[in-house]
């Protein structure tokens, strides 16, 4: 018999955009519930929090240690199996580490860690254990992205010659960190961003896009990082040539200073046969190319009947009642919940329920971020990419 | 101290999809939880359903009478605040006048009831009781209809001159009933559906949005509808002139027959210095037209700082992350709970959480439905809009 | 061996829009050239324009009747083969029948004449006189309107059910006319525009692109029109029920107050088995509809193969090559080139080249017009369609 | 006086895509008349085509050297007044400098020459011979281009930071050439298309909009071209990295192989207050963003008055009524046309007329593909632009 899956969560205290997005894209299906939290800074407030979620005033935790330990404490059915990270760049790796050496499953916002070395001592430690770890690479949660997944794998576009991948953004165009507006003063500031401020932020969702769709890894790559807006020392845009180790070529631009783009996050596939695109911002259509039939629209909902069973898994909804940002995020959760609730009744994980980022899209995610950044700095045209 | 609103289910079994969507849209904030349901049509299958929600035995029910009178007995601090109707139309009144009678207050899918009789009988219990009744005209809960109608009633666009509204489906291009499709099945069968069942089903959705955005109301109708494939009884497609109390004029058209449309469902609304456009399968942009500016592409997210509150307070993420058709259903349910807290902590109602479409909408839908099959049938130009 | 053919030009002085639009597509394929006109409504505006135009003195004349008298008078090599009419409304009639009479063909811009009872004379004079008669319905030249025609005609889309085309216009939300706007002027007075404007403007655009795709005539019209605008005597709105003659159901709506709206010219036909979707402000596109694959978008230009030999029969240009207006106008002219040069050389005319709206198709215009406008001023609900 | 400049044409025959789209561009505004022609390789060829086009035999030339030279020794009020060539790439030099020697102007189809050495030789016999030499970069033409130049220099955009510009095509994702197709054959030959195909044909179209828009030069790129379609010399993809003389960065790529496109040339320009965005196959539409306002539509046409007196300058007709690709052709060949009017009469040239790709162009797009491809194999990671 299935029951819930308990979640602890670490950060995401009121006001904070992304936890409150986690906590709905994780209750989103009735399957995971949240029991406890660590969320704030000071426990006065991660209580204040705990209340407005209306958790029992015991399970609002002062900090991410105090809660790993006494919800450790608790007995096996009432404890959380997991805990969910939300808290900016710098906090992610010491929660996971915690939880993962006291028994408890992770998912953790991205990017992984600060260092790619963290990253890699993650791994070893996801690897030990056994549990699980997920990364929320949330854009690879929409329907259509699995159906573009799915046109790729199974050769319908033939072998991948070139990818297009775009993320730009407008937000900060203007120094708005100068005003004080909080999330531009993380994340143009090195000590609490890290290496990279634009390209660890979106530019790696777009590398993990680009090779989670066509299954191919980026091998070489050669980066133009510029820090727009006076006195910035993190990039605020970037430009990447990239190879990929089946002989494709790709571009990858992001940016935070293309003034008056909201997530204007694209990808375009061609391969020999056919191509696709997609816009996240319209994200219920994934546009199918051939070279002598017209343009498909492909759009969410299964009524129509031509989409993949991996496609239809990650949908709720019949065509023409738009998923959005919430419900693809809430697809990452629910193949969690699913693969756990597997485990838990020894049963084997559901079609498609194990497919959301792990840990090797981690160590991934943190290497293309030091890459892109020291190629850019590097007068060598083609840099490897290395782990 | 706020508290969860606790919700009891009537319909939504395993398999249903619009019972899916409501326990979505419900518990999407985390300010009402299942706690109990009449799911199914038979005790076993209630039973079964309530196992899947993961709710305790004894709270799923064999009938909502049975539930209705189990749950009144429970202590105050247990049993459900709210029933949420989710049954095929000809069983949306009985539970509804059910509750009203028993103190619960009552959140019914679209349309209120069988007949125009039955819902001005409901209205007459709702203003007894003064018991809250909400109805899932979910459309309204879209940001971007918020912003149309703020921009109706703060008077941007002028006097209103002319209203177009659509909702073309092609979902009974092909005789689905035929093939034995329980949507298509119950949809096109006068004895479960009611006298109309394009204009019920969807008619009355565009109906609702226009009067809704416009803050007028149409007075006079001129309807054409037919009932398109072979053996029909009741309408598959619907035209209709309309006329408004302030000498606007409209189109209004809706189809299940507008083959390869999803739910093409657009509103275009002129006055006197503006117009809107809005498109429910784009539902994050509005479209703001001038006479003599570019058209304006606004879009949901509150960053740019252009939005109107009564957008904003239906907004929960910033621009670019796309919201969707449970989002906007998840506003209703959103306002009805910010509405019960305000009640059972006697405080005031918090702006913008009163609205949400009331037992006055219900009996509005009704008479519309009514009033264009009548129309319809009719030799007689304009018809009256008539309760 | 093929010569040009002559055109002279009735209307169309400098400054006057649509005798410039007439020009530049009458001469974009080479096929026709300029050779006199009756431009102003004086001898020496005439001139004028003739010398811009650069052609010699001799063949700008005063008016149509010396120059109709001169021009018979002239070689047979030499004279004009054709007149086109580029007048205001009222002036279309006169010199259509005085060049008929006289032996030469016309094209005119439409409406083909002020009143119904003189488009039934010009009918008359066409069919005895033997005589071309082209009237410049000039959307139906768009080769994506062939190619929707050719999938009507073609069966693929099945039985026809239902036509929605609307024409909204924004251009005389404000009252133009009262600050002597020179087209407003004229299209708001009865005396010069008729009996309609905006349904005789573009609402017979609306119903002459309905017939023309989808094979189909409208048998009973229910029509609602408004003068918004104090003051107006003529409607600037309409919106009209129709009915066709095989069973088929449509709307058609068109306006010039819809403010912001440019001319967002768009058609919907549904039929048994495919639907299609065409606006005229993206002319190149055709989303062509299926009840169970995804929605196909058909581009113009030849290059991939799949449209009708009708459909490249006009187009100009690979694929990707946006052709517009001009060039839709331009497939107008262009027939009637060819269909002329047959004649001439006493060869058949090539496949396609006939197809261009005659003196049928005028009638039919006036009679709608004549139509809406007596139905909007009845009770009786379903008007016939007389002529 | 004004009279018709009178143009010869080399190339161009029947069947010819590029020279009927030159033809009707020329002539579409009645400013230009095609006086005469070598139009094919062969006499007879030639003569057929003169035929065709209605031109007198003895203006029908066996070659262009027999061209300038007969012409050259007729009357002045007869010969022509410029040539435009439309040959294949290797065939653009000869003919070109052989007319400025003899005295005549010179409209070239794109690229100038076969070479860069070609070019500046063009160059220094423009600049003695005082001749006027345009460059037929049509995309420029587009009134919206015009709009989007005038934003950039009137400041409103502020400081250039980011610019993405692409050309994705597919037709040469099949090998084409292997079945005999033409246009493929010679375009994927190094012998008749030169050092580079993709970027030769359509990536220097992407960098001539990008410093026509900008007013800004590209100083530094980082080039990957590659030849996808087994055993082809030439490139068919190619990505860029771009740095601008103002520190500005940017993004070009170009394709052939990009299976599905058309002409999906699009460009993004960011500055510091605000952006645009232009797609070639949207040619009537101009987003123009902002950080705190909605985006905004631009549209071509007069009627609002918004627009530029550059952007009116270039366009024929009222709002709503789409211009496309012969259009934006025909802007450069009216310019054209009006400065030697000017000349002839000895009047200043009207404002805006003198803008249309020139000499300097010419060799800038001549050194763009040198650059290039030389980048491109060159393990250095930024190559500057030498001319």
């Amino acid at each position: 018999m299935k029951r819930k899956i308990r979640m602890g969560m670490v950060g995401g205290g009121q006001g904070a955009f992304i936890g409150a997005v986690h906590r709905m894209a994780a209750t989103l299906d009735g399957h995971i519930e949240l029991v406890c939290g660590a969320f704030s800074s000071t426990p006065e407030k991660s209580k204040e929090s705990g209340k407005a979620l209306y958790l029992p005033e015991d399970r609002a935790y002062g900090d991410f240690q105090e809660m790993i330990e006494r919800e450790k404490a608790l007995p096996e059915d009432t404890r959380m199996d997991f805990i969910s990270i939300v808290t900016p760049n710098y906090m992610h790796f010491p929660p996971a580490k915690l939880a993962l050496v006291n028994g408890f499953h992770v998912v953790s916002d991205k990017p992984a860690t600060f260092t790619l070395e963290e990253a890699k001592e993650l791994q070893t430690l996801v690897e030990s254990t056994g549990l699980l770890y997920a990364l929320t690479h949330n854009y690879t949660g929409y329907p259509m992205v699995k159906e573009a997944k799915h046109l790729v794998s199974s050769g319908k576009l033939g072998n991948i010659r070139k990818v297009v991948v775009e993320y730009p953004q407008g937000w900060l165009a203007q120094k708005l960190e100068a005003e004080g507006q909080k999330q531009a003063s993380w994340r143009t500031d090195p000590k609490r961003a890290g290496i990279s401020n634009c390209m660890g932020d979106v530019g790696t969702h777009a590398e993990n896009l680009a090779e989670y769709i066509t299954g191919l890894q980026i091998t070489e790559l050669c980066a133009d990082l510029t820090a727009f807006g006076e006195g910035r020392e993190l990039d605020t845009d970037g430009n990447v040539l990239l190879r990929f180790n089946n002989g494709a070529r790709g571009v990858l631009h992001a940016s935070q200073i293309s003034v008056g783009e909201e997530n204007a996050f694209k990808i375009y596939v061609y391969g020999e046969k056919g191509g696709i695109e997609w816009h996240q911002m319209s994200p219920n259509t994934l546009l199918v190319k051939w070279p002598d039939r017209p343009v498909e629209i492909y759009r969410t909902g299964g009524d129509h009947g031509y989409l993949s069973d991996h496609a239809m898994h990650n949908t709720r909804l019949p065509a023409g009642h738009p998923e959005g940002y919430i419900e693809a995020f809430a697809n990452l959760y629910r193949n969690v919940a699913l693969t756990l609730q597997a485990r838990l009744s020894d049963e084997e994980v559901p079609p498609y329920a194990d497919d959301f980022p792990m840990i090797e899209d981690a160590v991934r995610g943190m290497a293309f971020v030091k890459n892109v950044v020291e190629s850019s700095k590097s007068d060598q045209k083609w840099y490897p990419f290395t782990i």
